[in-house]
């Protein structure tokens, strides 16, 4: 299995303060000429469900890489810290609570599982609140570096791995009852359906639908939804999407991931 | 004309979630040793104009590089997607909807422009959506590449361009009327006026003046103002700039861009 | 003294909007090779103090670099800019009003000090509100080029540089006050006393505690909370940590950077 040398690609929940940077300070310091490409350091927070949701919309266009991933709101407890190998050569790494269980298809699927152990590739003493800088950082760093994914600690079964699901949406005749399972950076909502489920039930560009009581346009793009109209139409990544033309479906609604969305398609006229 | 090889700087309205990764993903896998210099991807949401005022500043300490913009309300509708060639070296890629008009004479002027239609240059198939992934990134990476920008796509004619307009702001003796252009990020904002046509109605260290009814004091840097107080001063690209002293204006004020603004001078004590 | 050669860190209160990256391409441009590598832009506004504290936070796990640090509001005024060299050769750029003096420790201690007024140094006309772009970013550009820093200006003494003064907690059996240093970017409080001196009058996994007159409890990790509760523990850097499990502190409590804190805990069941 041949690895990617010298590039990381990394995603967190950390925000626009430090942390992500004390990250990149420490690969920096164990790999000096790794590439360090980051995916986005605005993952929600203590989500890893919707952080998985967006993992698997990038990974299709992302470069083989150690691909390094922290929202680990069980940071100290007993979750495990994993390295997984994937069929394409990308390498994982992130705590182990499904944060990469809807991505790694899409790099080939998994080859392999180890348990992120190894005190020789922490930093010591790790500390009980930021295994990114001393548990993750490092290991994607020795990866990048070439180290084996093996040497990371003992293997463990793929099926062992903690998975997310999905809520499973309620799709019958003109009516999804879905949930919102991730808000994009503009406010709109990724509804839990595929948007080709979505057409099998009435999503059809010019159709009228209702959503929380709103009426919402079914459009092929923004460009034809009235301006700060609601408006329905398949994303970017194959998601049903609700937005609002040049504004914020969240704010105008009040979702946040999570909450229920039921969309029902007026009938076609005669 | 020769290209600048292997950077691409990046800017767009994508906030700090996953969409500006992607892109990064995009070009890093056409283009492995390309440099990417993030500019920001805080443009102001759905504002081509305010992007215009931004990416204007920012290129007179731009690197030579192949420029990739993305403010796009219009993505799926008719407005083109355009490769723009400058004297200097740099291209510019993004939708023909202004972003660039304001910037590419510090650039050296335009001497070509061409139409982003090819389709072996897209992502296919082409989501209605994102652009940005599937059209703009992986046209700036092949540019970066060194392939030609009339393999984009047709040429056109630099007249045909979208061009912003900026509001003309009403400057008479002590008196200006302008528009509030953009809000910078600690929120003080630029209003349509430079700073050199206020200073000849009345804008000089020193003097007070008045704006949206409350005192501002007319000042030569930030330290000279009063903790919390309203000032006026020339911002660093030239306009006039009003700031609270370490707060924000914006939000003291309630001030958004597009705003109207008028500010009084009090004449020059005898 | 042998200096990083090619390699920025960079850490500002610029914020996701365009000033850091006008600056990187200031950057660039003097230094087209140069390793940039963005510690955070989101240092706390304004404030030098809780910069330094983040500043040193981060120091011990940064590479060997020049070091540029832009948290400045009193740009424009009688503050001096200045380059600090570090035994372990590390090189530090900023405005002299403490945002280095908590880190320069943990690079090794102070070995030179120079004023940055070579006006060869600098992009002219500098302005009046933008020395990250005009004065600092430009320096830090020829530093990483292995200019030599006493070519900066003049040498000055290392005493006599500004250096913030972090708030003295009251310690005694059972209690502290304490001030609110910085907040994390999940919202979590770094109160100004050390995990360690807490350990000593009463912190200990299992022990209740009260803050702000609500309840606390002392852990180990966050995985030990309640759910939304609140909770105490040492933090990454070794601070005392007042934390809401998945969730923000500072919003539930209101807290901002220098808002007192009480703890007390309660004494030891016998």
């Amino acid at each position: 299995m041949e690895v990617a040398a010298a590039r990381i690609v990394f995603a967190s929940d950390f925000g626009p303060g430090p942390y992500a940077g004390i990250c990149r300070g420490v690969i920096r310091r164990l790999a000096p000429a790794c590439d360090i490409l980051d995916l986005t350091h605005d993952l929600p927070a203590f989500d890893p469900r919707a952080g998985a949701v967006w993992l698997a919309a990038a990974a299709p266009y992302l470069p083989e890489a150690v691909h390094l991933a922290v929202v680990d709101p069980g940071v100290g407890g007993a979750r495990r810290a994993v390295v997984l190998a994937c069929a394409r050569g990308d390498l994982l790494v992130g705590p182990d609570n499904g944060l990469w269980s809807l991505a790694w298809d899409a790099l080939g699927g998994l080859r392999g599982a180890w348990c992120l152990e190894n005190p020789a590739w922490r930093l010591e003493p790790v500390s009980a609140t930021f295994h990114g800088r001393d548990v993750f950082a490092p290991a994607a760093a020795r990866l990048a570096l070439g180290e084996a994914p093996d040497a990371a600690g003992p293997a463990i079964a793929p099926s062992s791995l903690v998975r997310v699901a999905l809520p499973v949406a309620r799709v019958t005749a003109g009516r999804i009852e879905a949930e919102v399972i991730a808000l994009d950076p503009f406010g709109s909502a990724l509804l839990g359906v595929r948007a080709g489920d979505a057409a099998a039930v009435g999503l059809r560009p010019g159709v009228r639908a209702e959503v929380a009581g709103r009426p919402a346009a079914c459009v092929a793009t923004f460009a034809d939804a009235a301006p700060g109209g609601l408006c329905l139409l398949g994303d970017s990544s194959g998601w049903l999407l609700l937005a609002l033309r040049e504004g914020s479906a969240a704010m105008a609604l009040g979702l946040r991931a999570g909450a229920a969305a039921t969309v029902t398609f007026a009938p076609a006229s005669s």
